[in-house]
């Protein structure tokens, strides 16, 4: 079932995330919501390094969003959360927090850039704190916690109510 | 934020899964959502096998949730779903077909088995045939598709209301 592409511009930014095959799983995640742009942060793997070298495990896992989906490498992490401000971009955290609301609740506005923390780590106060709003995924279980491309996921399809 | 178990009986149907990444990955959301059971059946691999030897990949990608969550193996999947269909459950298909309606739509009653299948193939006629209900995922990108693990986070939290 194909829909039409929404009218809000999305951004997925991924600082310091370990693993290509998350990568992978997100950027296929990314274009099936219809997402803008996907910002590869930090040492966060990107499809193809910058000597033109494949990463296999993106290719595997992404099934060829990493072709079809737009995204970009960005070294440094504050200098691109400035540079998506000044562009009018909301700026999104997900993460478990204590300040952090349900994110059911949250509704993006017209330019929004949700991020994703680290697999271990999530984020750090200095990327919180650049962030108009820290929104979090309700657990009910023993473990508390979700892999980082299933909570993307989550969190892409409901707050875009897709 | 922890939240008290829901009231429903949900199961989670995993038919000849090929990935232990996808099954590990299942488990986590799966004990994150509160789900009752999850059934590893057909050739699905299981955090452990017969003869009592731990599938690592399943144990790297559940983080513990491989123990948190009840699952069980069932070699064949036509008897399990007759098995489920006589103690109550809906069998709820999700896959893309033309008779699938939205997942938004779709509100589980109080016992209800979601069927996930094969990362390629999908769910074979003679398992959709069983269901009384088939959902799907609307998708808004190039690649029309979504990683099995993924689609299990976005369909149990959302059906769910999480």
């Amino acid at each position: 079932m194909a829909l039409k592409k929404p009218q809000k511009e999305i951004v997925v930014v991924l600082p310091d995330i370990r693993s290509a095959l998350n990568v992978g799983s997100i950027l296929r995640t990314a274009d099936a919501a219809g997402i803008t742009k996907v910002w590869l942060a930090g040492y966060t793997p990107a499809p193809m390094d910058k000597f033109g070298r494949v990463n296999k495990q993106i290719n595997k896992t992404a099934l060829g969003a990493e072709q079809a989906m737009p995204w970009e490498k960005a070294e440094d992490i504050q200098k691109l959360l400035r540079r998506l401000a000044r562009a009018g971009f909301d700026l999104v955290a997900v993460e478990q927090a204590t300040k952090a609301i349900d994110y059911k609740k949250f509704k993006p506005r017209t330019k929004t850039a949700f991020i994703f923390g680290n697999e271990a780590e999530g984020l750090p106060p200095k990327i919180l704190r650049r962030c108009c709003q820290v929104i979090e995924i309700p657990m009910r279980g023993k473990k508390e916690s979700l892999n980082v491309a299933v909570a993307a996921g989550i969190i892409l399809f409901r707050t875009l109510n897709i």
